[in-house]
């Protein structure tokens, strides 16, 4: 990338507030550096000129640019091979495509060795409250540490509270962790959290969409969430109180259909309230780092593990081998299928479902249940 | 009742391990005294034949009767005005008929002042293992007095762990308590509750449908759950490990039509494992005793809340305040729907809509959003 598409670049990113779709739509169409020509000029569409106007004779580009290669930054832009193109593809979703608070970034202000393109390829998010409990902040951690072990990478928002606590677990397991601030990469915000950002910025990225010296703030956190959820598979709240900004980053992800996950925890604990709404609602409750792996992972993740020599099927009783027979490969079966396959009573078959299921031999799809794929798609020999 | 048709139903309760289809259909074909006489002699159907073959010669009826009437008891048959038909009809449903191990009992043994007709027609089944943590008991006994404030009777196996503080936080709110027990009216089990299944049997009500000293066992635990979820409009459970009954109860209460809850509590904890799975399968998610009070209660339970003068809506922000105006008061609309009818965009509708489900100020119905029922089906005025 040359000097000038650079500078024009870091000037767009300055000029209006992201998320801005008639910007995006202008460079895509004329490319950066005459995108910031004309708008330099005001030579633009009523709604766009309006939108520029407050800070279009602002040009910092070079002392942006200064800012940032001092601290071995780099542009992410829409032309880098390494831009999330996939990932941000959801933005021109039918459900969010023309909405004015949506949208792709201009471009990303990055720090750090790992490749977006390849984060956003295999990454969960884990979010939660800033007020967390001790049981909030182990989950998260044990969830970041799962998650490193299987290559997944963590994004989250780099705040005290479940954030911190993913992150820092993260890169106590050696994993690549992602923190999307909320303003300038030359802000490290909250500031008791600047040396674990540094050090995210050192193993694994940090990335934004404003310019160097723009501070967070609450209108900003809630943009920056669209990027949390738009760059992973899946998000997971570890612990929500009824305002959480997670409830936010959650419901970016199911505008933008990713999986929305959420840790149920004590009804007695006002942090696990936003969880538990979520969950009514439809996200799917996790317990253990292995399930969000399965959610986001590849297929046949776990196909590797062959069946040990000592099946976990010699544990099963007369009824769930009746029931584990029964059941298909591929499509799942309701229980009255079942029930009518294994010769068992319907209310027989579903105390064996559930133990089948806990035992990880099945799974449910569809309102139905099937073997579980761990084992590459056999059955084991009962 | 006649002294001779009371000894017929002692007879035939204890003549075949229940349920049995067959004696059901003969006695409601012939009549309890002609039922009796005719298993007596053999002079029955193959199946009832050798279903009652081993016990036919037994008449201990004199005897268990004597047992029932010194403890004050009495029999509940079909033919009464306390049996609770419309609970149990739901044993004739097309996912249970014809099934040998279903069916409503013969005829029910019961100590205690409350009628099981009014228990049924307004009761909750609090159940979980009797490995509880202080957690599980502390929801256990929470739900359990909110129930009985409520007028909701509390029905349970009168076992220890959660069934044993559900009993127990009932009978201190001077609710109505029902333990249905697995063996005979005068095998107080387990031995630790006897006092307490001696209060209960004082202010509320101990049923069974063993005769007198009919030991339990893993069977007819089993067996005994079917009823602790016909009796109810919702099993909830509290906490149950992976192997627990209380998962064989929820399998009745959803197979027999009735609502499942469940609570969700530590991922770290075994003992709510068990409820994580029937959340993941559908299971309702609750946390106070106000919600189970209206997935089983009357239209109209809260409709005599008023809205409080100082409106609950004074405190929402500008966005719920637009949602909230947008929802309906019947069908359900979408998230879509209300980002349309109130001009938000689609992912800041997400945010506002779980605010306003928390405050209890509406509702999901049907995968869509209307105003909660609780102030009548009135819109608070804005």
């Amino acid at each position: 990338m040359d000097d000038e598409t650079m500078r024009a670049w870091a000037y767009l990113s300055r000029v209006s507030e992201p998320p801005c779709s008639g910007l995006a739509a202008l460079v895509s169409q004329v490319g950066p550096v005459e995108a910031a020509e004309r708008i330099a000029r005001a030579a633009v569409d009523p709604d766009l000129a309006d939108g520029t106007a407050a800070r279009r004779e602002i040009d910092r580009a070079v002392a942006d640019l200064d800012i940032l290669q001092r601290r071995g930054g780099r542009l992410i832009t829409p032309d880098d091979d390494e831009w999330p193109t996939l990932g941000f593809a959801a933005f021109g979703g039918s459900a969010l495509r023309d909405k004015s608070r949506s949208g792709p970034p201009t471009v990303l202000w990055a720090i750090g060795p790992a490749r977006l393109e390849d984060v956003a390829d295999r990454a969960a998010a884990v979010v939660g409250t800033r007020a967390s409990t001790a049981y909030g902040d182990h989950i998260a951690a044990d969830f970041a540490a799962g998650l490193a072990e299987h290559d997944v990478a963590v994004v989250s928002g780099g705040a005290y509270g479940i954030d911190g606590a993913a992150h820092r677990s993260a890169l106590a397991a050696d994993g690549v962790t992602v923190a999307v601030l909320a303003g300038g990469i030359d802000i490290l915000y909250p500031a008791g959290h600047s040396a674990l950002l540094h050090r995210i910025s050192t193993t694994g990225l940090l990335i934004t969409e404003y310019p160097p010296g723009v501070r967070p703030t609450r209108h900003r956190f809630l943009t920056r969430n669209r990027l949390v959820a738009a760059l992973t598979g899946a998000t997971v709240v570890v612990e929500a109180g009824v305002r959480s900004g997670a409830a936010s980053t959650a419901g970016w992800a199911r505008a933008l259909g990713r999986v929305v996950c959420a840790v149920p925890g004590p009804v007695t604990s006002s942090a696990s309230a936003g969880c538990h709404i979520l969950l009514r609602n439809g996200a799917e409750l996790v317990s253990r780092a292995e399930e969000i792996v399965e959610l986001i992972g590849r297929a046949g993740e776990f196909a590797e593990c062959e069946p040990s020599p000592s099946s976990p099927l010699d544990a099963l009783t007369d009824q769930e081998r009746l029931v584990y027979e029964a059941l298909p490969l591929r499509a799942g079966k309701t229980a009255d299928e079942i029930a009518v396959s294994s010769g068992l009573p319907p209310n027989m078959v579903l105390g064996p479902l559930t133990t089948l299921e806990i035992a990880g031999l099945i799974e449910r799809r569809e309102g139905g249940w099937r073997l579980a794929r761990k084992g590459g798609g056999r059955r084991h020999t009962v």
